[in-house]
This record gives structure tokens, sequence and C-alpha cells, in this order.
């Protein structure tokens, strides 16, 4: 085998290996495989597992990389991020097909999926070459005041090596490299993350690039290390290990809220930022029915059927008012529907979750099933649904309110816009919330905006909720239950703010004082001087 | 009575009152008067004391109030703002008389409080016209990008009705319309404040100015409530309520975490900024000592027996090196304690809180005595300390670092810079870390720094840590415990961020949008418009 043969395996070679600093490590507690979900076969190679001798190893090689990594230099800081994004390419089809394997989504979308991970890295090192996230302010000592003032400066600083839990449903851009890891390196932090175990050999791959990177910015070995093990107790021991700082996860509600508690009751509580549950209520306003109504189903089936409904923004409500213009709606969204071939879900356990939610939702008293998808015996193939409930009936019954992770979506059937005013102020937090709104709806959307804004971190208008733009004005976010925290995006280029919290310097000698504060500037970053932002300088 | 000298006494007179909406209210579930902490009397008027029915009524009001509060427009608000502090003012004398009398504080240091938490208020008027607060933030739809990208446009809104706990040794500046409530007012959210039970008059006398400058602005009644209540059960029935968005609170590390506690059970959980415990300590590095070890033991007692040491930023710690310049250091500074007279503390429990900790920490293994201030027996009168303990003991021993509240501090004796580097490794979060270094001692301050910065909120070079300044730059926050979220700070100009989240709207119609994100940028604010930070327009 000649040399570039062989270094070209060792980047796409899968060998069951975790990430630890430096080491490729096999985890000496267990084995497991990936299944694949099409055809419910395992995949080789067998992954070890961790142990709680590896989460200590990682926190320890996470803690002492801190100090250093925290104070690289923007360029440096951004180089890396840039250098991850290279060698992820570098990997090449290799990657995709094993993700293929592991998640069965097809590879255009993965490619795309690989194409966001690498933009949202890449944003980041913008981000971090910006420098608007060190919240440089300076205000000037007054001596001659009564009393005098001191010369006070404000930075950020990250807040520590940072857990990060990999999701299933992406598993390049929400995963080891993904918006939680990318926007918690461009803060400052190192990253330990726990990968997922539905797709170990995909988060083998993109670790090792990650650990290349790090080697090749010269960067401590601690900056990164991903671990690899089934079940909660892994994952609670990294998230109670005093040297991590914060935690960063995409899931279920009960994953992330049993992490919410172990990060609460340690001796010294962090903070969790748990991306959860959401059913992304879209309101169909009545001249946007009428007016577009065939288009709208059209576009409605097409995003709660995109990648099997498996997207934290699927529309899983759909909030209209009954009439001639819904029926025909209905009849539209019922025939997209029907033409949808049935499509493999991420694993058995997420498949048969689904099975088990559309069962109990066909049930639920006064749901009728309007509709239902092509459908398969195959592996782990899901059928789509479409139900209809009265909206009496839907304010009443809170289990209606539960995600149904896959592509049903629920219609609730509205007497008149005071119906649906009650369906937005009943529903919990959420992730995005849209409304479809001719001109002639806008004085009633006006009335509608500020209910939804207390309820979502997205508004939509005239779309639908999937599709999550990398960008700076992005919110995926929003209040309880959609995650653990408001305050926050897991997805943009605020997700950097996350891993940060304020620093003041009081009279610091100018020798001793970060670079970011020092007098002529010299990052060139905006900068709050006396309540004034300047741009440069 | 003429009609001007009624007027007068309406702003001046305690009547045992809350403030609910605008309502005068005499709470119907028992009574209390406030105690004078110099002579141990009661004074009147007794107090009539809330109940769930006053709670309920408060939090209906200020969640009937929110929609309209937070949509005002920059410079109502800050007309808001302005117009409390002027109300303030009006109330003249009386408010610092009564101030006095309930608190045993001094004239003096009440009036320049009372500038202080007018300065605050005026501080956040000027915050809120300048709008960098909205975080306005435009991403540009590009419609021929594949796929294309909606228009996306960001802004922060108010987490909701914020309820504030009033701290005992800050009647005006931490209380009824202190930092907590001015920065949530500034931020959009009605505020529900839980007075402290210590200064029920002074909170009486500050809640009806707020009430007039509501009624002054014409904005909704529910805007602003104080509700009078001993004990914990009012706070947390409050902090319970679903329609309260956030809380404020300073005070006791065991009072700030029942609250955070409380906060996390709710079905949907909410932040808690609670400011709680923190020594503050002070490392005299030895260039420093040897310089001016004299002048600094006299800044350093002056320091931890200001306002009868009662400060959250009160210099309870001290770490030097054992030699000749610590001895004569400590000479000057027994000498300094020693001439410091008795001084009232805030209450009678607090008074006996500190009496019961200076007795437990006399007697602690390895812990001498060094000076005491002078005593005396009348009222709550507290007599200032000085103890000093090996850096060998103080690792050992985790009660040396509970917070002493009052004016006592310990010297911690180091060997050498080793053992000082393992005292700042080794204590718990703070809200400020103080070095005092000459030019010799920069090598080495240059590595504690690093230390520091990961312990505290606020580093304070050759300076103490007392003295809090209101301005955009200043930190006080820190890691825990010295609050429950070290991610904000509850005194400056960004204390705001605390109050808010980010929305954002996705191709939402110019007519529907918010006027900070509108064409034009209407506002004139600093806005981020693809990536590029624009100051205005």
């Amino acid at each position: 085998m000649d040399a570039s043969k062989e270094s070209t395996m060792s980047l796409t070679e899968v060998r069951g290996e975790m990430v630890i600093g430096a080491g490729k490590v096999v985890g000496r507690h267990g084995q497991a495989r990936a299944v694949d979900p099409a055809l419910l076969t395992e995949i080789e190679p067998p992954f070890g597992q961790c142990g709680p001798d590896d989460v200590e190893r990682a926190c320890a090689l996470a803690e002492a990389a801190f100090d250093s990594y925290r104070e690289t230099t923007l360029a440096q800081r951004a180089a890396f991020l840039e250098r991850i994004a290279d060698e992820i390419m570098a990997i090449g089809p290799a990657l995709i097909e094993r993700a293929m394997q592991e998640t069965g989504l097809p590879r255009a979308r993965l490619e795309g999926e690989r194409g966001r991970t690498c933009n949202q890295l890449r944003l980041f090192a913008q981000v971090v070459r910006a420098g608007r996230w060190l919240a440089a302010t300076l205000d000037s000592a007054l001596p001659d005041r009564t009393p005098p003032r001191a010369d006070l400066r404000l930075r950020k600083i990250p807040l520590g090596p940072v857990a990060v839990f990999g999701a299933s449903n992406f598993p390049l851009a929400f995963s080891v490299a993904g918006g939680d890891t990318a926007s918690a390196f461009a803060a400052g932090c190192p990253v330990v993350v726990k990968a997922h175990a539905a797709h170990p050999g995909t988060s083998e791959l993109v670790a090792k690039a990650v650990q290349r990177a790090v080697a090749a910015c010269g960067l401590h070995e601690g900056v990164f290390s991903m671990l690899i093990g089934a079940g909660r107790t892994i994952g609670q021991m990294l998230v109670s290990d005093p040297r991590i700082g914060a935690v960063g996860f995409t899931g279920s509600r009960a994953g992330g809220m049993a992490l919410v508690r172990t990060a609460a009751e340690r001796p010294v509580p962090i903070p969790v930022y748990a991306e959860m549950s959401s059913i992304n209520p879209v309101f169909m306003l009545p001249g946007a029915l009428a007016r577009s109504g065939p288009a709208l189903a059209q576009g409605y089936v097409d995003s709660l059927t995109l990648g099997a409904g498996q997207f934290c923004t699927n529309p899983g409500l759909l909030i209209a008012i009954a009439g001639p213009d819904l029926d025909a709606f209905l009849a539209q969204a019922a025939a997209a529907l029907n033409a949808k071939p049935a499509a493999t879900m991420l694993t058995p356990g997420i498949h048969q979750a689904y099975a088990a939610g559309v069962e109990q939702l066909a049930q639920a008293a006064g749901v009728v099933t309007l509709a239902e998808g092509q459908s398969s015996s195959g592996g782990c193939a899901a059928r789509a649904a479409l139900y209809q409930v009265e909206a009496e009936i839907f304010l009443s019954d809170p289990t209606l309110e539960a995600e149904l992770f896959g592509p049903a979506s629920l219609i609730v059937r509205c007497r008149d816009l005071d119906d649906m005013r009650r369906v937005a102020q009943h529903v919990e937090g959420q992730l995005t919330a849209t409304m479809h709104a001719a001109p002639s709806d806008h004085a009633y959307a006006a009335a509608l905006l500020p209910v939804l804004e207390r309820k979502a971190g997205r508004l939509v208008f005239n779309g639908f909720p999937t599709g999550v733009e990398v960008s700076h004005a992005m919110v995926h976010g929003g209040p309880f239950p959609s995650t653990s925290d408001s305050r926050s995006t897991s997805v943009g280029a605020n997700a950097i703010e996350r891993f940060l919290r304020p620093v003041c310097y009081q009279d610091v000698p100018e020798d001793l004082l970060p670079l970011a504060l020092q007098a002529g500037n010299p990052l060139g970053i905006p900068r709050l001087i006396d309540g004034e932002l300047h741009i440069a300088g």
C-alpha cells in the first residue's frame, strides 16, 4: 500500500474508536455496533464503549487545555474552525456513505448537511474574527468626580469546557462538529462530545477530522474529545464533572430535562442549553386559505414529510377555520400525502415511538384520521399521516400537544378567529410559529403576532418552518419546553453567546489587560467607550 | 390643611400600605412593624401583611400590563424611568429619615444611595433610548441562492413580568426601585416587588413614587406592584406564579437557592438572578506589601468596616505572604481596626448572625484573633474583627470560606507565591477578586490573573472591592455561589440583558414588523446588517 493510499484510509476507515485528546481509544466497557435502519442489520465494526475512566481523562484534558485555548488569538481560533471544515471535506464520500448507512438519510440530504456543517464552522470563524462577541466596553476613570470613578473595562470570557450531546436527526450539523461544538469552540471552550449512539461511525470520522485540525493548528490536545457510550450513565457523569462549565444538547424532552436536573444538582450548577420539543404551529388565516389554499396544501405536506418528518421544526400542528376553503385545502393535502412514499426513520427506537404515537393519536377522542401516506413493510419505514380535531377538543386535551417526532400532523379546526387565538394562547413554548396571511389578514395577524411572539423563538410568514438558516439573525430556540433556556439560540451567530460571561477589569495596568481592552484597540474590534459605540479604533 | 400641604403629606406619610397597581392596599393577613435597629424599638405604623389574594392580583395586573408596556416607545419608556427618579427626589428628606430609622444607616450614606438609585434609573433611560439592547439584526433575503434564503430579522423582547426581592443592605439602590426593578422596566417587563421586611416604610414611600410615575406617564397600572409580607411563603408563591417570567434577588445563599429551586420546579421553569454570597478575596502581592503596606492596611480596614461591613463586596479574605512586611501591615491594620467604633447593623437577625459567626470563627481550629474594633452595648451595634489563619489550615477547612456578613475579615498567611495561587484556585466563585501589585509583582500577577478571572466577575487592581460603579462596563455578578447565573450582572447597563430573549422574524411583511426592524431604521438604532455593524441608518 503506498503512502497516499494509507493516508486516505486513515481519513476514511471506521475502526470503532473514540477520540480522547490526541489519542484514538477503544472503549473497554462493552461493545456495540450501529444499526442500518433500512435493513435492520448491524454495521461493522463494533465500537468499544466508554467508562468512567474515559470521561475522567477527557475532562482532565479539557481543563488542562482551557487556559491556553481561551487565550488563542482571534486569527488562531478562526483558522482552527476553518481547518475543521477543511478536514471534514477531506474525508470525502466515505463520510456521506457511512452516514447514509447509519441514518437512512439520502445522499443529497447528507451532502447538503455536510455543506451546512462546514458553512457553520466558517460563519463562526467570521464571528470570532469580527470580535463583537467580546463585548469590549470601556468606562474612563473620572479621578476628579466625587467619589472618583475607577477605570472600568469589560470583556466576555468563555465559561469553561463544554459537554455536547450529538443529536440523532442531524448526524453532521448537530452532532460531533455541529452547531454546539462550533459555537463553543468559537467562544474559547474546549469540547467533550458524547456521540449519539445511532451514528458512531459518522461520529468517529468527524471526530478524527477535528483531532487532525487540533494537531494541525498546534493547539493543546485537550481542546477536543469524543466519547462513545450508550445509555444515560455516561452522559450524567459528564454533566456532573466539576470541570465541565456548560452543556449543549439536542434531543427529547425527557433526555434534556434529565441533564437539566443533573446540572442543577451539582455543587456548582451550570447552564444547560437543551433543545427539546416543539410542534411548530402553523396558523392559516382565512385570506391566505382562500387565495392559495391548494398551493399551501402541497407546501405543508412537503414540509411535514421532509426527512421523514424528523426535524425539530416539523409543522406538527395546523390551525384553520372550518369552511369550504379548509375543505378544499384538506382535500389537496390528503391527495399530496397519499402520494408520499414511506420513508426510513433514523433508528428502530424512533420508528417504534412514531408508530406508537400515531396509533395513540388516531385513537384519541375526537381525532379523525384524514389521510395516510404510502406504507412499506421494510425496516424503519414510516407512513406519513394527517389528523384532524375540533379546536374545542384540542383545547381540553393536553396530550394532543405532545411532540410526535415524525411525518404526522394534526389539523385543528376552529369556528372563528377567536378560536384561533385561543389555540395560540393555549400552546406551549415553541421553536417556531407560522402565519399564512394575505394582505386582507393583516389586521388579524397584527393581533395574533404578540401572542405568538411570547410563544416562539422564530415567527415565519407565508412559509414553512423547516429549513433553519445559519446566519446572524436566526433564532433556533424558544420558550420552554422547546428549549430549557429561551434566552439563547443553538443555530446562527448568536449561539456563541451561550458559552460566555462578562468580566470587569478595574484599574488593571495596561500590560496586564487583555488585548481586547488595551489602549489603541489592537484587535480593531467594535468597542463601547463611555456609552458610545465605536466600530473601529 | 391647604392643598399643597395635603399633597406633600401624601408623598411623605407612611401608612402601612402596599401598592397593587393603582391601588393602595392594607394587607389583611396579619400585621408587622419595622424595628429600629439602633434602639430595638418598633416603628409605627403597623403594616398589613399580604396574602395569596394580593399576589394573585399583582400578578394578574402585571400580565395585563405586559403587552402594552413592552411595546411602549423608547422615548416613553425612558421618560418613565426618569419620572421615577424625579418622584423619588420629590419625597424629600422624609424618605431619608424613614430609611435611617429602619436601617440604622447614616444620613450621608442614604443620601448618596438615593443619588445612586436615581442615577441608575437615568442610566437605564439612556440605555433604553440608545436601543443597543434590541440587538436589531437583519439578514437580507437571497432569493436566487440554492436553496433561497428568507428575509430574517432579529430583535430582543422582554421575558414577561419580573418578581423582584428587595435587599436589606441597600434600602434604596437594591430595593423597590433599585437595580433589578430599573433594568426590568428598561427591558419592558412589569415588576412585582416583594419588599424587604426590614424597611417597609422606605419601601412604601418609594413604591408610591413609582405608582405616581406610572400614572403620570399614562401606563397600564399593572406595570408595578409592591407587596409587603414576611416569611418565605409569599415569595415562593410569587416565584411560582405562572405569569412571572424571571426573578431578581439579592440576599443570602439559602434564600437565593430556595427561589432557584422553586423556579426550577415550576411546570415552566424561569430564570432566577440571585446575587448571594461572596467573600471577595484580596491578594496582597509582595512588592505592593513592601511598597505601601501601611497605607493599604488603612484602606483595607476602611473598606471592610464601611457600612458595618454590610456590602456584598466586603473584603472578607486577605491573602499575603508571611514576613516582616505582613507583620507591619497587620500591626497597622490592627491599630486602624481598634479605632473603629461599633456600627449599627441593619436588623437584629443580621446582628445575631454576625455575632454567632465571629464567635464560631474565633474558635475555629487554627484561627487567631488579631484585632477587634470598639464594642458597644447598644442595639444592633457590631464590633469589627480581624482574624488570621495559616494557608494550610484555610485550604483544609471549607467552613472558613463561608460568607460572614458584617465587618470581619480573615487574613490567610501564605508561605510563598505558590501558597497564594493554591488559595486562589481553592476559593469558590466571587463577585470580586482584588490584587494589590507593584510593578515588580506584574509577572506573578499575570500568572494569577487567569486563575482569578475564572473565579470572579470583577477583578480589582490596587483598590478595594467596595464601591460598585453604575456604568456600562461594571459587572456585579460572578461564578456560583456569588450568583446563581454568572452570565449576567445585576449592576450597570448590562443588567437589562437578564430580562430579554431574541425573536427572529422570517419574511414578516413591513407593516407587521416591529419598528426596530423596519426599513429605513426609524428608531435610528445600531443594527447588524448582513454581518456588518451599522451605527445609524
